[in-house]
């Protein structure tokens, strides 16, 4: 058995004390009981995972997970596989829509080489860790030997546990990687059994044609793998990718070492699906960025049980809905370390 | 005819060149065409307002509208009169939540008294604008004379012309009061002539009693002022209150002067209702913030065709959800003027 397997098990629920704590200022501040909506329970998460009086996440980290998918060769998605390679380099140069984003919010962001098609040199931003230059193409094989898979998902663990010790309050994971919603679909409809068309979206814009044709390919890989969908850790290797494993892997080891984790939208929901089947325990370090306008995404949030912070219809990735969820999260820990009280203001509360 | 009126029929129609030169921006930025959802309608409208290559936001204001309730006499509130007096020394010394929001966002707040029971001293951050001290119940006679609900109206339209001549670039209308959500309904109901309990909800977390009572009492009423229910100016005038006039008159002011507004929650939306009744071009110049908790907002949302920017279940009024939304319009415009097209960042497009 893997070590991050049994660390997963020991991911701890979370203190039931501090939860209290968190709802008992949120009553005594000047606004109505109850009046913040969903702000409210995002707090009561936060601050019984900070275990702190006044939370923190002034210091915030976006990671990226960057890969290519070899079932981009049946012609999947609208755009071509060097995509991934140039948005990344799009990323290092700080060009792209998460940078802005994450400029907006002085966040730091890190870019993962997880298995990216072509090199890349030096840079404070990118962290190399290719497991493999693509995935291998899932109708042939499966995408990732257990070697790998287990390498990705030990890149993610590890990043994870290394941004708790650097001080990062608040983690974020985001994906890139051409043909990744076909992957995301195809472990989607693995782990929850449910119908493939239900859980395939049009990705970056496909028409209803190749729709269709990314829908066949999916049917074809879950059968080629059909012993490999009882396992939730057998579906994400054969039918996954490198970013999904490590992504699922961050958010374990986040868990593990108390710290929170914005996820981002459709993609990383498989990674959550596949997190949550080996420990449950780790949806209370996750806030759910928002529900994309991927088809099924509402689905898979509500078999969370998730409150998706925002719902703007968006389908981009990069963790762009995660950035965008995080500035709400900043706002909320103002008003939770700010606001003042009813006795501290000389308001009066209720009529009696 | 008043003035205001007059010139409310002036609102210019949005650029529709401009309009078109912001798709065309969004569309050769790196991402998916369309990929921002909801962000790159509110990028059109913001872009077509302000009429530049790279709008800016930077310049916030948040309005609040404060003013008492002659209805609070009939115990249709769980906090008592006094409370908004209270708030507004609360707001004054930066302990409410929406000072809290402000500060994160680097927005100016003005608080407005248009009819708050009680006086206040000379503060920087305090509009004195009085019209009376509470208006008077409208189960006896109209909220609001003739002459009180033109003075209120017209200290919004002043505002707001004020905010524009200042540089403001984006303006939030937000207000406190206690009993108001009342004054709302009577309004909408009136105005949208939806059925009372339809479009009446628990404010401040009324149980079912007491929302019972809350109902009885705006039937009563819409049957007093039964005459004024035709004219939706008649209505806000019988029904409404100081800061739902004046907040109806910020809205018609700003989008007069071409200056964008962010409108907070379910109260704001009895003035939208009023001021798209003068005149339904105010509406291109509105963003709605969020969609409350509120009974019956999805439903008023729907008839605006707004799309609601965020849906946290929130029911505070103060201006509280369209600062939280100023912050997602602040992400948005730096994505906007930020993001490196195809062409600059050497990304291939779409596979032909």
């Amino acid at each position: 058995m893997q070590d991050w397997l049994l660390e997963s098990k020991k991911i701890q629920a979370l203190d039931t004390a501090w939860r209290a704590k968190a709802r008992e200022r949120l009553r005594v501040q000047t606004r109505p009981e109850g009046s913040l909506g969903v702000l409210e329970r995002l707090l009561e998460r936060l601050v019984a995972i900070q275990k702190k009086d006044r939370p923190q996440i002034a210091r915030k980290r976006i990671l990226i997970f960057a890969a290519d998918h070899g079932i981009a060769a049946e012609g999947v998605s609208l755009y071509p596989s060097d995509v991934t390679r140039a948005m990344v380099l799009n990323f290092l140069n700080g060009g792209a829509t998460i940078n802005a984003l994450a400029r907006g919010l002085a966040a730091e962001v890190r870019v993962v080489d997880v298995g990216v098609h072509g090199d890349f040199g030096a840079d404070p931003r990118l962290i190399h860790a290719k497991v493999r230059a693509s995935t291998r193409n899932m109708l042939d094989e499966p995408a990732m030997t257990v070697q790998e898979f287990d390498q990705a998902l030990r890149t993610g663990w590890d990043l994870a546990c290394a941004a708790r010790e650097d001080g990062v309050e608040l983690l974020a994971l985001g994906e890139m990687g051409i043909a990744n919603t076909t992957a995301a679909s195809a472990v989607i409809a693995a782990i929850t059994r449910a119908p493939v068309e239900s859980v395939t979206g049009r990705g970056t814009g496909l028409g209803p044609e190749a729709l269709a044709h990314k829908i066949r390919v999916i049917e074809k890989a879950l059968q080629r793998h059909s012993d490999c969908l009882e396992d939730p850790i057998k579906a994400l290797q054969c039918l996954g990718g490198f970013e999904l494993a490590a992504m699922t892997g961050a958010m374990l080891g986040a868990a593990r070492s108390g710290l929170g984790v914005v996820v981002d939208g459709w993609i990383v929901s498989a990674s959550v699906l596949a997190a949550m089947r080996i420990n449950p325990q780790v949806l209370d370090y996750l806030f759910f960025a928002h529900q994309s306008e991927e088809k099924g995404h509402r689905f898979i949030l509500q078999a969370f049980e998730a409150e998706p912070i925002l719902n703007l219809s968006m389908r981009l990735g990069e963790a762009s809905g995660a950035a965008l969820a995080m500035g709400i999260l900043d706002a909320a820990v103002r008003v939770y370390n700010e606001v003042a009280t009813f006795s501290e203001a000389g308001v009066s509360g209720r009529n009696a």
